[in-house]
């Protein structure tokens, strides 16, 4: 699916055409006046991805508190009498314990156990399931499903627009706003909260290893008033538009389906193993494919990597991993990170060469380099 | 699905983040040296969208020939013994008569009846399909429905990077580099031409009104080349990159996926009436639902205007279209024409205001401006 030769960034810095299609946000006109450097595009619809500058808001997220417009993250809603059927049918982990109230990372897989997505999924209710998905239409694939098997449930994208607040005072804003009761809520847990007499589900977690909330707004303009009082509550602590920050999430191995991880991988070699459940006797797509390859064993396995020399180039494309001269894996996202004064990267490694502190040798845009495999988190990498 | 007040331009130019996920190209290295300037993301692949600016790439589109990185088309292949049984329930247009060798438009509808995507359909053998697809991530749905159906058909995305040739020179430099069998082939056909050895499936099409062919390269390393061939055989004709041109493709018409059509609408709404076969006895999803929109007639259809005042700004949200103050509809593609000195546009009214000449206001970031029903291709609108 992709081609993979190492190439330069581009020269100059393209902009992003911004139409219909490249959808936007209650939040883009904020992110907008803020003054967002740069954007993707993810599940169709504008994410900022450098707000400041990279290592700025690298720092400004583990020092202070930021708002992400993850409106992106788009939910696809399962309900009716079918929905806990195809909900399941479409993860490999186990979800008949999935409680109201619990989030659960679900592995989403094909026929053959290839990872679709790598979404959290939440039961909303008795009959109704939401998968706050990664870049892929997998409201498609359940659809095509359903259809196929006819079952009876309905399948549709919800007008919600997650806003996530990271960082280590989120929770002092989160409560301002919320009232203490937001102090309660647990990892990976959401409940129901108050603001300006809409109720929002708000959940303990988000894409950084920081710490906060995500916010599912299903009303854009209180969505937007809210916006701007967390905004305002968050004064204090130099409150701020921030998003997924790369540097941060490679440290913390937070993984990004397309990058990182893609469909040539089960969640085996993605490192997702403790998300399927194996032996549950559960009817789940891919669920028998990823048996048969733990039965025989992974060749490859996602990791992480420093690599020496100075700051790399941005990473368009997978650079090759060698060991005197032999291929032995890529390297498929980088970034330097000012803290531990190392590149640090994640890739994927054949499977003999995945213990900590492994050498090998990356080849980068920039040319090639020494680096050795890391513990994720990041935070306890030796330091040249 | 959309977030639709009518909201600003960003101040500033934001940059798209390239990464592994936004897949490059074989030609992106091509394009890049150009110094391309803006990109969107289709089908999660970099598709340019401006390369010298807008006015300057359409005016040479028009008298020039450009070679155009649309490898973001994606194709959905098809094949095995359920292949055509899936073609045909993927489409509402009856593809009994798709001999190999033609190309056709065929809607792809979910089971209400509502667009998916407008992709081009080619019967590459007896049990053999490829779709070139909008940005819609068809390739789960046909797998979704190939899965719950239990159909014995292989479907996958093919390594294929579209080249196209646009402009009325494009015939030359393509004969230039496959010889004189290019002029045979006749619109919306292919044929399998030769160079360096290598055999390519070449069609007389490509998403502009100039005329043109596209090249779909199954071979990255050779596709280079003939990247190059065909620079080199342009030469004498200024021949240089180009890209899908907003004034060109809304001059001719050229719904976007996305933009001008979307999930909101079925085939008939889309006025992609002539390629939906009402009456023919398939088992295609989505037909029977068409059929009843057919019956009781559509109230809303997608239409030109012409636009006066200055240039509009770039359109990122339906801007409101209203008669007398009362809301009839949306404008959804706008941009000025610097040859036919107006504001031209795409958009959807209310079926009683789209006769050709009916006078209508449109809202826009700028201001309010009147405007007018235009025919469509806008050769013909008068000039004010």
């Amino acid at each position: 699916m992709n081609y993979t030769p190492t190439i330069q960034p581009p020269k100059n810095s393209p902009q992003l055409a911004i139409t219909r299609r490249t959808r936007s946000t209650p939040f883009s006109s904020r992110v907008e006046d803020f003054g967002v450097q740069a954007y993707t595009i993810y599940n169709h619809m504008l994410l900022p991805t450098r707000i400041r500058g990279v290592e700025e808001d690298y720092f400004h997220l583990r020092n202070n508190v930021q708002l992400w417009d993850v409106s992106c993250q788009r939910q696809v809603e399962l309900c009716g009498p079918d929905a806990a059927r195809l909900a399941q049918l479409l993860t490999v982990r186990d979800l008949r314990k999935l409680e109201i109230g619990k989030c659960a990372l679900a592995p989403v897989c094909d026929r053959d156990g290839f990872l679709l997505n790598d979404p959290v999924a939440i039961r909303v209710a008795e009959d109704r399931f939401w998968f706050s998905i990664s870049d892929l239409d997998i409201l498609l694939w359940a659809q095509g499903i359903a259809l196929g098997m006819k079952l009876d449930v309905k399948i549709f994208e919800p007008d919600i627009w997650p806003l996530a607040v990271q960082g280590p005072k989120a929770e002092d804003v989160v409560v301002a706003v919320f009232g203490e009761a937001a102090r309660k809520t647990k990892f990976f847990r959401f409940d129901t909260l108050e603001f300006l007499g809409h109720k929002f589900l708000v959940a303990r977690s988000g894409w950084s290893a920081q710490g906060g909330f995500e916010i599912y707004v299903d009303d854009a303009e209180i969505g937007v008033q809210l916006y701007d009082a967390l905004a305002e509550a968050g004064k204090q602590f130099d409150i701020g538009p921030g998003c997924p920050n790369l540097i941060e999430r490679i440290e913390a191995g937070l993984m990004t389906y397309g990058s990182d991880i893609t469909r040539a991988d089960t969640p085996l070699e993605a490192a997702m193993e403790q998300y399927v459940s194996l032996d549950a006797d559960i009817e789940a797509i891919g669920l028998d494919a990823i048996r048969a390859v733990a039965k025989r064993g992974i060749d490859r396995r996602v990791c992480g990597l420093t690599i020496d020399g100075p700051k790399v180039p941005a990473n368009r494309n997978p650079w090759p991993v060698k060991v005197g001269g032999k291929h032995i894996g890529s390297v498929t996202s980088a970034v330097w990170s000012p803290r531990l004064e190392t590149n640090v990267s994640l890739g994927q490694l054949a499977i003999d060469y995945t213990p900590v502190g492994t050498k090998v040798s990356v080849q980068t845009p920039a040319g090639e380099f020494s680096a050795q495999v890391s513990p994720v988190p990041f935070d306890g990498a030796t330091k040249k």
